[in-house]
């Protein structure tokens, strides 16, 4: 791996993964001012939203409204979530750059997150790719719970490697395989990169991250080192999964940027801009969030010396 | 590194450096029943108190009480800091196993902290070794801000072992590096440790991290895949430095622990009692502590599904 650049791509995910299980309704005005900012920090993908029902997800309900409210930077791909063949048709309408679509690798997981079997979401998927088919519009395909399902536990690499075939048949180009409840450990996704990097060499591959358990720097860095250059990461910290109370908090974009540029890695955001619009984070959803360089700094941050001793 | 045994030992440290800057007194019953339940886990390392003066840090006031009131495990190497000759002097009467000097690497820092420049720091340090000749009890010589001082930022290598060949000329046994202020990366933990193991392979090394800007657990396997076998830990994550405000929190020693028997390196001490104690922290100190595995349980954990769909 050491013949590519040093050299990540963020892709934002706090207005879908971080808003979506907010307890209070983020106003539209302001979803489309974060997105605005965050466009401008040098971050050149940002899923903005999720096209789901209202009812499934109240916070997302003004999807549309946002996507069309945003005045865009040339150079950002503006992605967005789609559950179905109506999500995707009104994506489309909303002139987005990329969807995302999302199945989970435990069955049990997409039972209660989807309300459908594998088998069902990949049905669903054709029918989604026929609606793309011809818009120029990249498709992701998202395998939530690689890492491990709340209800089944660790997945064997086998069926993470199907999820990706499957995928990858109904044409869908790029995958982003989601710790979704923050299991994972650096072995671990050592082990998974490496074996999926190893059957598809150039394939656009992400890894979604979530730091329940402190381990999501050290599951970033190991992923690098396995060869993944794209990383799902949420402003301040925020999100987190309904199905695994205490399973909080994306991987923190601002810690996840300031982490790589230590270790010499570019990441092409401003860190000092995504401080910036972090620090607002606590005002608009009413509650202080995770993240630490927010609180602590940059490590080349000086202190005044205390007084003269000695 | 790969004929080392896959295992490392575990420093705990709550009871000093976690305790010394809370905001309130920790009472001695407290700390003794503290040390007794974390001394039964299976770590086999626990530094107890500081024998500083009760002016200079008051919840450590109680450094006799607390070492006499312990009920000992055998096995176990109960540790205590030692600022001067009349510490030493102190903890070599509470039949200690183990005293831990330290200086810092960053001149300022050790003039800000101890008052005095690192030329008069070891000079004391040659009064104490002459205390504790024939005594039997190991020394171990901290360096603090090793990784970056907070009035002067990042220590030369050269500094590093500079300070590591001071220790080492005065007798003093093992040796501690400390990210006092946590501004280490997982590259620069790599560097500084590969270098100092290449120049003393068999040193008894241990790494002191910080978990401020969220790089402590990255830090930490770092070390150990450049040769570190052990680490100072604080019990829920409490800790801080008083000259760096917002760098709070020592890495957390459960949280550690789940991370190395996650990948497949072994601690010795049992997890589930770990985190049982850390439980019960809130109440004895009156806050919350940062720990993440005490929150959000081990990656094992199951949950049950949420009902019956399609």
């Amino acid at each position: 791996m050491t013949a590519q650049p040093e050299k990540v791509e963020i892709n934002e995910v706090v207005l879908r993964d971080g808003l979506q299980n907010e307890p209070e309704f983020v106003a539209t005005e302001d979803k489309i001012r974060l997105a605005e900012r965050l466009s401008r920090t040098g971050i050149r993908r940002l899923e903005v939203t999720s096209f789901v029902s209202p009812r499934a997800i109240p916070n997302l309900r003004d999807a549309a409204e946002v996507l069309a409210g945003i005045e865009r930077v040339p150079g950002v791909r503006y992605t967005a979530l789609v559950p179905n063949v109506r999500g995707a048709e009104r994506a489309l309408q909303s002139n987005i750059d990329e969807v995302n679509l999302v199945m989970s690798i435990g069955e049990q997981h997409n039972l209660a997150n989807m309300r459908m079997t594998c088998a069902q979401s990949l049905e669903q998927f054709a029918d989604i790719m026929r609606v793309m088919e011809g818009s120029g519009v990249f498709v992701n395909g998202t395998l939530a719970t690689t890492f491990g399902c709340p209800f089944d536990g660790r997945q064997p690499l086998d069926r993470i490697l199907w999820g990706i075939e499957e995928y990858l048949a109904l044409g869908i180009e790029g995958i982003t395989i989601a710790d979704t409840i923050g299991v994972a450990n650096p072995r671990h996704v050592s082990e998974v990169v490496s074996t999926i990097l190893s059957h598809h060499p150039t394939l656009p591959l992400t890894l979604h991250l979530h730091n329940t358990r402190d381990m999501g720097i050290a599951n970033a860095l190991a992923a690098y080192d396995a060869g993944i250059r794209s990383f799902d990461t949420s402003l301040g910290g925020i999100g987190g999964c309904p199905y695994a109370p205490g399973a909080t908090g994306n991987v923190c974009t601002e810690d996840l940027v300031h982490m790589f540029h230590q270790c010499g890695v570019q990441t092409g955001s401003d860190l000092a801009s995504l401080v910036k619009i972090s620090k607002d984070l606590p005002e608009i959803l009413g509650h202080d969030v995770p993240g630490f360089i927010m609180k602590a700094g940059t490590s080349e941050r000086l202190y005044p010396f205390p007084g003269k001793h000695v």
